[in-house]
Protein backbone atom coordinates (compact mmCIF):
# COMPACT_ATOMS: atom_id res chain seq x y z
CA UNK A 1 0.00 0.00 0.00
CA UNK A 2 3.26 2.21 -0.01
CA UNK A 3 3.75 3.67 -2.51
CA UNK A 4 6.71 7.19 -4.12
CA UNK A 5 3.03 9.02 -3.12
CA UNK A 6 2.54 7.89 -0.09
CA UNK A 7 0.42 5.34 1.54
CA UNK A 8 -3.29 4.59 1.38
CA UNK A 9 -3.82 4.11 5.00
CA UNK A 10 -2.93 5.53 8.35
CA UNK A 11 -3.03 5.65 11.66
CA UNK A 12 -3.37 8.03 14.77
CA UNK A 13 -3.56 6.72 17.97
CA UNK A 14 -3.83 10.02 20.07
CA UNK A 15 -6.46 12.25 19.47
CA UNK A 16 -8.04 14.04 22.20
CA UNK A 17 -9.86 17.62 22.12
CA UNK A 18 -10.20 19.57 25.36
CA UNK A 19 -13.23 21.83 25.40
CA UNK A 20 -12.11 25.35 24.27
CA UNK A 21 -12.04 28.05 26.18
CA UNK A 22 -14.73 30.24 25.48
CA UNK A 23 -12.79 33.55 25.94
CA UNK A 24 -10.25 31.93 23.34
CA UNK A 25 -10.92 33.20 19.79
CA UNK A 26 -7.70 33.38 17.96
CA UNK A 27 -5.78 30.79 19.79
CA UNK A 28 -8.83 28.06 20.07
CA UNK A 29 -7.59 24.90 21.36
CA UNK A 30 -7.65 22.53 18.10
CA UNK A 31 -6.48 19.44 15.92
CA UNK A 32 -5.68 18.93 12.23
CA UNK A 33 -5.19 15.63 10.48
CA UNK A 34 -2.93 17.26 7.64
CA UNK A 35 -3.02 15.34 4.27
CA UNK A 36 -1.15 15.95 1.09
CA UNK A 37 -2.22 14.63 -1.86
CA UNK A 38 0.64 14.85 -4.83
CA UNK A 39 -0.80 12.85 -7.60
CA UNK A 40 -3.10 13.46 -9.97
CA UNK A 41 -6.14 12.19 -9.27
CA UNK A 42 -8.72 13.49 -5.93
CA UNK A 43 -8.18 11.44 -2.94
CA UNK A 44 -11.34 10.20 -1.39
CA UNK A 45 -10.82 9.56 1.98
CA UNK A 46 -12.87 7.65 4.35
CA UNK A 47 -12.27 8.20 8.32
CA UNK A 48 -12.89 5.79 10.94
CA UNK A 49 -13.12 6.71 15.05
CA UNK A 50 -12.20 4.27 17.55
CA UNK A 51 -13.06 4.98 21.53
CA UNK A 52 -12.19 3.72 24.58
CA UNK A 53 -15.70 2.63 25.75
CA UNK A 54 -17.76 2.39 22.49
CA UNK A 55 -18.10 1.09 18.89
CA UNK A 56 -16.42 3.41 16.16
CA UNK A 57 -17.83 5.85 13.68
CA UNK A 58 -16.43 4.52 10.33
CA UNK A 59 -17.05 5.85 6.46
CA UNK A 60 -16.42 9.29 7.13
CA UNK A 61 -15.96 10.81 4.00
CA UNK A 62 -13.55 13.43 3.38
CA UNK A 63 -12.25 14.53 -0.45
CA UNK A 64 -8.60 16.07 -0.88
CA UNK A 65 -8.30 17.01 -3.87
CA UNK A 66 -5.54 16.09 -6.97
CA UNK A 67 -2.11 18.04 -6.19
CA UNK A 68 -3.35 19.53 -3.00
CA UNK A 69 -2.92 19.61 0.85
CA UNK A 70 -5.57 19.94 3.09
CA UNK A 71 -5.06 20.70 6.80
CA UNK A 72 -8.61 19.00 7.74
CA UNK A 73 -10.00 20.41 11.30
CA UNK A 74 -11.26 17.69 13.45
CA UNK A 75 -13.40 20.76 15.53
CA UNK A 76 -15.58 21.44 12.18
CA UNK A 77 -18.21 18.53 12.24
CA UNK A 78 -17.91 18.67 7.84
CA UNK A 79 -15.01 16.17 8.66
CA UNK A 80 -16.54 14.39 11.18
CA UNK A 81 -19.43 13.16 9.72
CA UNK A 82 -22.15 15.98 10.44
CA UNK A 83 -21.95 15.48 14.32
CA UNK A 84 -19.20 16.85 16.39
CA UNK A 85 -16.30 14.09 17.99
CA UNK A 86 -17.35 14.29 21.17
CA UNK A 87 -15.11 16.72 23.27
CA UNK A 88 -12.58 15.38 26.47
CA UNK A 89 -12.42 12.08 25.07
CA UNK A 90 -9.95 10.07 24.01
CA UNK A 91 -10.11 8.53 20.61
CA UNK A 92 -8.47 7.13 17.55
CA UNK A 93 -8.53 6.96 13.85
CA UNK A 94 -8.00 5.50 10.85
CA UNK A 95 -7.82 7.17 7.39
CA UNK A 96 -8.23 4.77 3.77
CA UNK A 97 -8.02 6.27 1.10
CA UNK A 98 -8.22 4.98 -2.80
CA UNK A 99 -4.92 7.07 -4.01
CA UNK A 100 -1.54 7.26 -1.82
CA UNK A 101 -1.41 10.47 -0.03
CA UNK A 102 0.73 11.65 3.28
CA UNK A 103 -0.62 12.28 6.85
CA UNK A 104 0.43 14.36 9.74
CA UNK A 105 -1.19 14.75 12.78
CA UNK A 106 -0.44 17.60 15.00
CA UNK A 107 -2.89 19.59 18.16
CA UNK A 108 -2.64 23.00 19.73
CA UNK A 109 -3.50 23.02 23.18
CA UNK A 110 -4.52 26.60 24.70
CA UNK A 111 -4.79 26.18 28.24
CA UNK A 112 -5.80 29.24 30.73
CA UNK A 113 -2.31 29.62 31.12
CA UNK A 114 -0.26 29.19 27.52
CA UNK A 115 -0.16 27.52 24.02
CA UNK A 116 1.38 23.83 23.38
CA UNK A 117 1.83 22.29 20.04
CA UNK A 118 2.40 18.68 19.10
CA UNK A 119 2.99 17.16 15.79
CA UNK A 120 3.86 13.47 14.32
CA UNK A 121 3.58 11.42 11.16
CA UNK A 122 0.72 9.44 10.99
CA UNK A 123 1.53 5.28 11.05
CA UNK A 124 1.64 4.08 7.59
CA UNK A 125 -0.25 0.52 7.43
CA UNK B 1 5.05 -8.58 12.61
CA UNK B 2 3.62 -5.82 10.21
CA UNK B 3 0.45 -6.17 8.90
CA UNK B 4 -2.22 -3.50 7.22
CA UNK B 5 -3.60 -3.66 11.37
CA UNK B 6 -0.46 -2.48 12.56
CA UNK B 7 2.50 -4.21 14.35
CA UNK B 8 2.81 -6.52 17.32
CA UNK B 9 5.92 -5.33 18.55
CA UNK B 10 6.35 -1.54 19.60
CA UNK B 11 8.61 0.65 21.41
CA UNK B 12 9.01 4.21 23.27
CA UNK B 13 12.65 5.10 24.61
CA UNK B 14 11.73 8.37 26.12
CA UNK B 15 9.66 7.53 29.37
CA UNK B 16 9.85 9.92 32.37
CA UNK B 17 7.39 11.24 34.49
CA UNK B 18 8.35 14.41 36.63
CA UNK B 19 6.86 14.68 40.60
CA UNK B 20 3.25 16.05 39.57
CA UNK B 21 2.58 19.55 41.54
CA UNK B 22 0.40 19.15 44.61
CA UNK B 23 -1.53 22.08 43.96
CA UNK B 24 -2.41 21.20 40.26
CA UNK B 25 -5.46 18.65 39.69
CA UNK B 26 -6.72 19.41 36.24
CA UNK B 27 -3.21 19.80 34.19
CA UNK B 28 -1.75 17.44 36.24
CA UNK B 29 1.45 15.83 34.14
CA UNK B 30 1.15 12.81 32.99
CA UNK B 31 2.40 10.26 29.75
CA UNK B 32 0.00 7.90 27.59
CA UNK B 33 0.80 5.01 25.32
CA UNK B 34 -2.31 5.30 23.14
CA UNK B 35 -2.88 2.19 21.81
CA UNK B 36 -5.55 1.21 19.02
CA UNK B 37 -6.74 -2.39 18.34
CA UNK B 38 -8.85 -1.63 14.78
CA UNK B 39 -8.98 -5.64 14.66
CA UNK B 40 -12.04 -7.74 15.91
CA UNK B 41 -9.92 -9.49 18.55
CA UNK B 42 -8.62 -8.64 22.05
CA UNK B 43 -5.13 -7.26 22.05
CA UNK B 44 -3.17 -9.00 25.26
CA UNK B 45 -0.29 -6.17 25.61
CA UNK B 46 2.97 -7.28 27.42
CA UNK B 47 4.63 -4.24 28.38
CA UNK B 48 8.40 -4.06 29.74
CA UNK B 49 9.89 -1.38 30.83
CA UNK B 50 13.56 -1.01 30.61
CA UNK B 51 15.90 1.86 33.15
CA UNK B 52 19.32 3.22 33.25
CA UNK B 53 20.90 1.45 36.34
CA UNK B 54 18.78 -1.62 37.41
CA UNK B 55 16.66 -4.55 35.41
CA UNK B 56 14.10 -4.26 33.80
CA UNK B 57 10.18 -4.61 34.90
CA UNK B 58 8.83 -7.23 32.75
CA UNK B 59 5.42 -8.66 31.41
CA UNK B 60 3.36 -6.29 32.70
CA UNK B 61 -0.48 -7.27 31.22
CA UNK B 62 -2.46 -4.34 29.79
CA UNK B 63 -5.93 -5.25 27.86
CA UNK B 64 -6.96 -3.47 24.60
CA UNK B 65 -10.81 -4.58 23.40
CA UNK B 66 -10.93 -5.40 20.19
CA UNK B 67 -12.28 -2.59 17.86
CA UNK B 68 -11.16 0.41 20.65
CA UNK B 69 -8.85 2.84 21.30
CA UNK B 70 -7.30 3.29 24.96
CA UNK B 71 -4.82 5.78 25.99
CA UNK B 72 -3.16 3.75 28.61
CA UNK B 73 -2.24 6.34 31.31
CA UNK B 74 1.47 5.52 32.51
CA UNK B 75 0.30 7.27 36.57
CA UNK B 76 -2.58 4.17 37.09
CA UNK B 77 -0.31 1.83 38.34
CA UNK B 78 -2.99 -0.74 37.30
CA UNK B 79 -1.45 -0.55 33.83
CA UNK B 80 2.70 -0.45 35.11
CA UNK B 81 1.98 -3.69 37.47
CA UNK B 82 0.41 -2.86 40.42
CA UNK B 83 3.25 -1.11 41.85
CA UNK B 84 3.71 3.20 40.36
CA UNK B 85 6.91 3.55 37.92
CA UNK B 86 9.97 5.45 39.77
CA UNK B 87 9.57 9.29 39.13
CA UNK B 88 11.92 11.61 38.01
CA UNK B 89 13.64 8.81 36.50
CA UNK B 90 14.20 7.80 32.97
CA UNK B 91 12.67 4.75 31.20
CA UNK B 92 12.26 3.16 28.11
CA UNK B 93 8.57 1.16 27.01
CA UNK B 94 9.01 -2.00 24.77
CA UNK B 95 4.95 -2.94 23.89
CA UNK B 96 4.35 -6.92 22.98
CA UNK B 97 0.87 -7.84 21.90
CA UNK B 98 -0.86 -11.13 20.49
CA UNK B 99 -2.72 -8.87 17.66
CA UNK B 100 -1.55 -6.14 15.33
CA UNK B 101 -1.70 -2.65 16.95
CA UNK B 102 -0.94 1.32 16.52
CA UNK B 103 0.67 2.75 19.12
CA UNK B 104 1.48 6.42 19.52
CA UNK B 105 3.29 8.10 23.10
CA UNK B 106 2.47 11.53 24.27
CA UNK B 107 3.39 13.43 27.17
CA UNK B 108 1.95 16.50 29.37
CA UNK B 109 4.31 18.17 31.40
CA UNK B 110 2.99 20.62 33.64
CA UNK B 111 5.62 23.10 35.70
CA UNK B 112 4.84 26.02 38.04
CA UNK B 113 5.17 27.97 34.63
CA UNK B 114 2.72 26.40 32.17
CA UNK B 115 1.81 23.09 30.13
CA UNK B 116 3.78 21.87 27.27
CA UNK B 117 3.10 18.58 24.78
CA UNK B 118 5.23 16.16 22.98
CA UNK B 119 3.99 13.17 20.96
CA UNK B 120 5.67 10.89 18.74
CA UNK B 121 4.77 7.86 17.04
CA UNK B 122 6.55 4.59 19.14
CA UNK B 123 9.19 2.73 16.74
CA UNK B 124 7.22 -1.12 15.35
CA UNK B 125 9.77 -3.29 15.51
CA UNK C 1 14.85 5.27 -2.67
CA UNK C 2 15.86 3.91 0.66
CA UNK C 3 19.67 3.39 1.70
CA UNK C 4 21.54 3.31 4.65
CA UNK C 5 22.28 7.32 4.23
CA UNK C 6 18.85 8.11 3.61
CA UNK C 7 16.27 8.45 1.38
CA UNK C 8 15.68 11.16 -1.71
CA UNK C 9 12.15 11.62 -1.04
CA UNK C 10 10.83 13.25 1.80
CA UNK C 11 6.93 14.44 2.79
CA UNK C 12 6.09 16.91 5.26
CA UNK C 13 2.16 17.80 5.19
CA UNK C 14 2.16 20.27 7.70
CA UNK C 15 3.48 23.35 7.09
CA UNK C 16 2.13 26.65 8.48
CA UNK C 17 3.72 30.36 9.76
CA UNK C 18 1.74 32.17 11.35
CA UNK C 19 2.61 36.03 11.06
CA UNK C 20 5.65 36.97 13.47
CA UNK C 21 4.63 39.28 16.20
CA UNK C 22 6.43 42.49 15.69
CA UNK C 23 8.00 43.18 18.78
CA UNK C 24 9.75 40.08 19.14
CA UNK C 25 13.21 39.59 17.53
CA UNK C 26 14.47 37.14 19.53
CA UNK C 27 11.99 34.58 19.60
CA UNK C 28 10.35 34.88 16.11
CA UNK C 29 8.24 32.24 15.40
CA UNK C 30 9.45 29.82 11.97
CA UNK C 31 9.89 26.65 10.58
CA UNK C 32 12.51 24.49 9.45
CA UNK C 33 13.26 21.93 7.52
CA UNK C 34 16.45 19.93 8.89
CA UNK C 35 18.55 18.58 5.94
CA UNK C 36 21.36 16.21 6.61
CA UNK C 37 23.40 14.66 4.05
CA UNK C 38 26.28 12.21 5.33
CA UNK C 39 27.33 11.07 1.88
CA UNK C 40 30.22 12.65 0.00
CA UNK C 41 28.13 14.27 -2.94
CA UNK C 42 26.45 17.25 -2.56
CA UNK C 43 22.80 17.53 -2.17
CA UNK C 44 20.94 19.34 -4.98
CA UNK C 45 17.34 19.53 -3.70
CA UNK C 46 14.21 20.40 -5.08
CA UNK C 47 10.98 22.09 -2.81
CA UNK C 48 7.83 21.55 -4.28
CA UNK C 49 5.18 23.44 -2.14
CA UNK C 50 1.23 21.92 -2.06
CA UNK C 51 -1.93 24.21 -0.93
CA UNK C 52 -5.40 24.24 -0.11
CA UNK C 53 -6.53 26.17 -2.70
CA UNK C 54 -4.14 26.72 -5.31
CA UNK C 55 -1.48 24.98 -7.55
CA UNK C 56 1.49 23.79 -6.03
CA UNK C 57 5.17 25.76 -6.44
CA UNK C 58 7.64 23.63 -7.77
CA UNK C 59 11.16 22.86 -8.50
CA UNK C 60 12.61 25.04 -5.42
CA UNK C 61 16.24 24.34 -5.39
CA UNK C 62 18.20 23.91 -2.21
CA UNK C 63 22.05 22.78 -1.79
CA UNK C 64 22.88 20.66 1.10
CA UNK C 65 26.40 20.31 1.22
CA UNK C 66 28.69 16.87 1.59
CA UNK C 67 28.70 16.18 5.03
CA UNK C 68 26.88 18.83 6.22
CA UNK C 69 23.54 19.57 8.11
CA UNK C 70 21.55 22.15 6.72
CA UNK C 71 18.33 23.73 9.16
CA UNK C 72 16.64 25.01 5.51
CA UNK C 73 14.37 28.12 7.57
CA UNK C 74 11.33 28.56 5.59
CA UNK C 75 11.06 32.07 6.37
CA UNK C 76 14.23 33.19 4.20
CA UNK C 77 12.52 33.74 0.36
CA UNK C 78 16.52 32.32 -0.48
CA UNK C 79 14.47 28.76 0.15
CA UNK C 80 11.34 29.45 -0.50
CA UNK C 81 12.35 30.65 -4.47
CA UNK C 82 12.69 33.63 -4.40
CA UNK C 83 9.48 34.68 -2.86
CA UNK C 84 8.30 34.18 0.59
CA UNK C 85 5.67 31.76 1.39
CA UNK C 86 1.96 32.94 2.39
CA UNK C 87 1.67 33.48 5.80
CA UNK C 88 -1.26 31.87 7.88
CA UNK C 89 -2.11 29.96 5.10
CA UNK C 90 -1.96 25.87 5.86
CA UNK C 91 0.65 24.06 3.39
CA UNK C 92 2.77 20.76 2.80
CA UNK C 93 6.05 20.04 1.34
CA UNK C 94 7.64 17.49 -0.76
CA UNK C 95 11.16 17.32 -0.84
CA UNK C 96 12.97 15.53 -3.47
CA UNK C 97 17.24 15.15 -3.55
CA UNK C 98 19.25 13.57 -6.00
CA UNK C 99 21.64 12.13 -3.08
CA UNK C 100 19.97 10.06 -0.61
CA UNK C 101 19.49 12.73 2.88
CA UNK C 102 17.83 12.70 6.15
CA UNK C 103 14.80 15.10 6.71
CA UNK C 104 13.52 16.18 10.21
CA UNK C 105 10.67 19.07 10.47
CA UNK C 106 10.91 21.56 13.35
CA UNK C 107 8.18 24.19 14.30
CA UNK C 108 8.76 27.30 17.19
CA UNK C 109 5.94 29.08 17.35
CA UNK C 110 5.29 32.54 19.41
CA UNK C 111 2.81 33.76 20.78
CA UNK C 112 1.93 36.88 22.85
CA UNK C 113 2.25 34.62 25.96
CA UNK C 114 4.66 32.21 25.08
CA UNK C 115 7.03 29.43 23.50
CA UNK C 116 5.95 26.34 21.57
CA UNK C 117 7.88 23.37 19.46
CA UNK C 118 7.36 20.78 17.73
CA UNK C 119 9.14 17.99 15.94
CA UNK C 120 8.59 15.05 13.78
CA UNK C 121 11.06 13.01 11.12
CA UNK C 122 9.74 14.03 7.62
CA UNK C 123 7.82 10.78 6.12
CA UNK C 124 9.93 8.96 3.44
CA UNK C 125 8.55 7.78 0.51
CA UNK D 1 20.20 -3.26 9.70
CA UNK D 2 16.28 -3.58 11.43
CA UNK D 3 15.64 -6.34 13.71
CA UNK D 4 12.91 -7.15 16.50
CA UNK D 5 15.35 -5.17 18.82
CA UNK D 6 15.69 -2.42 16.76
CA UNK D 7 18.25 -1.23 14.18
CA UNK D 8 21.74 -0.28 14.18
CA UNK D 9 22.21 2.70 12.10
CA UNK D 10 19.86 6.21 13.28
CA UNK D 11 19.50 10.00 12.48
CA UNK D 12 18.61 12.76 14.11
CA UNK D 13 18.69 16.16 11.47
CA UNK D 14 17.39 18.68 14.38
CA UNK D 15 20.12 19.34 16.69
CA UNK D 16 20.43 22.37 18.56
CA UNK D 17 20.57 23.17 21.96
CA UNK D 18 20.43 26.95 23.05
CA UNK D 19 22.24 28.59 25.53
CA UNK D 20 20.91 27.66 28.80
CA UNK D 21 19.31 30.71 31.04
CA UNK D 22 22.37 30.97 34.23
CA UNK D 23 19.43 31.92 36.51
CA UNK D 24 17.51 28.60 36.25
CA UNK D 25 18.90 25.37 37.44
CA UNK D 26 15.81 23.27 37.96
CA UNK D 27 14.17 23.95 34.22
CA UNK D 28 17.84 23.93 32.33
CA UNK D 29 17.22 24.01 28.74
CA UNK D 30 18.62 19.96 27.45
CA UNK D 31 18.86 17.50 24.72
CA UNK D 32 18.83 13.85 25.19
CA UNK D 33 19.34 10.64 22.72
CA UNK D 34 17.27 8.29 24.67
CA UNK D 35 18.66 5.02 23.74
CA UNK D 36 16.93 1.53 24.81
CA UNK D 37 18.77 -1.22 24.38
CA UNK D 38 16.84 -4.79 24.90
CA UNK D 39 19.28 -7.13 23.78
CA UNK D 40 21.62 -9.19 25.93
CA UNK D 41 24.87 -7.32 24.64
CA UNK D 42 25.96 -3.89 25.75
CA UNK D 43 25.69 -1.41 22.99
CA UNK D 44 28.66 0.44 21.77
CA UNK D 45 27.80 3.35 19.88
CA UNK D 46 29.70 6.19 18.14
CA UNK D 47 28.08 9.52 17.81
CA UNK D 48 28.74 11.39 14.58
CA UNK D 49 27.58 15.44 14.86
CA UNK D 50 27.23 17.21 11.32
CA UNK D 51 27.25 20.83 11.03
CA UNK D 52 26.19 23.47 8.64
CA UNK D 53 29.87 24.66 8.05
CA UNK D 54 32.21 22.67 9.35
CA UNK D 55 33.24 18.96 9.12
CA UNK D 56 31.55 16.51 11.34
CA UNK D 57 33.24 15.22 14.82
CA UNK D 58 32.83 11.31 14.07
CA UNK D 59 33.12 8.51 16.53
CA UNK D 60 32.34 9.75 19.94
CA UNK D 61 32.08 6.43 21.65
CA UNK D 62 28.87 5.91 23.69
CA UNK D 63 28.13 2.69 25.81
CA UNK D 64 24.74 1.41 26.08
CA UNK D 65 24.53 -1.76 28.48
CA UNK D 66 22.26 -4.85 27.79
CA UNK D 67 19.18 -4.39 28.80
CA UNK D 68 19.27 -1.09 29.61
CA UNK D 69 17.55 2.63 28.10
CA UNK D 70 19.85 6.03 28.62
CA UNK D 71 18.75 8.93 27.98
CA UNK D 72 21.48 10.49 26.72
CA UNK D 73 22.22 14.15 27.26
CA UNK D 74 23.61 15.99 24.83
CA UNK D 75 25.29 19.19 27.33
CA UNK D 76 27.41 16.69 28.89
CA UNK D 77 30.76 16.80 27.28
CA UNK D 78 31.30 12.95 28.38
CA UNK D 79 29.27 12.15 26.01
CA UNK D 80 30.04 14.47 22.82
CA UNK D 81 33.93 13.34 23.02
CA UNK D 82 35.29 15.57 26.01
CA UNK D 83 34.11 18.58 25.10
CA UNK D 84 31.10 20.27 24.79
CA UNK D 85 29.20 20.84 21.28
CA UNK D 86 28.92 24.45 20.23
CA UNK D 87 26.05 26.39 21.88
CA UNK D 88 23.24 27.87 19.34
CA UNK D 89 24.54 25.95 16.66
CA UNK D 90 22.24 23.47 14.14
CA UNK D 91 23.47 19.91 14.17
CA UNK D 92 22.88 16.41 13.14
CA UNK D 93 23.55 13.65 14.76
CA UNK D 94 24.32 9.80 13.32
CA UNK D 95 23.73 7.52 15.60
CA UNK D 96 25.75 3.74 14.70
CA UNK D 97 25.48 0.93 17.04
CA UNK D 98 26.86 -2.82 17.39
CA UNK D 99 23.73 -4.09 18.39
CA UNK D 100 20.64 -3.27 17.57
CA UNK D 101 18.74 -0.43 19.88
CA UNK D 102 16.21 1.92 19.50
CA UNK D 103 16.39 5.87 19.56
CA UNK D 104 14.24 8.49 20.20
CA UNK D 105 15.27 12.33 20.58
CA UNK D 106 13.60 15.19 22.85
CA UNK D 107 14.44 18.49 23.77
CA UNK D 108 13.24 20.60 26.59
CA UNK D 109 13.58 24.31 26.00
CA UNK D 110 13.35 27.26 28.64
CA UNK D 111 13.16 30.45 27.85
CA UNK D 112 12.19 33.46 29.82
CA UNK D 113 8.74 32.99 29.56
CA UNK D 114 8.20 29.08 29.40
CA UNK D 115 9.72 25.76 29.00
CA UNK D 116 8.65 23.66 25.53
CA UNK D 117 9.23 20.18 24.91
CA UNK D 118 8.97 18.40 21.32
CA UNK D 119 9.91 15.02 20.61
CA UNK D 120 10.56 12.26 17.52
CA UNK D 121 11.71 8.96 17.06
CA UNK D 122 14.94 9.09 15.28
CA UNK D 123 14.84 7.60 11.60
CA UNK D 124 16.73 4.08 11.33
CA UNK D 125 18.36 3.86 7.97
Amino acid sequence: MNSPEGSTLWFIPDGYLATPLENDPVYKNHESICVMNVTDQDAHLKLDFYFADRPPIEDVPVLIPAKRCIHVRMDDPANTGGQPLPLDTPYGTRIRSDVPVVVQYSRLYSTTRNISLMTTMAYSG
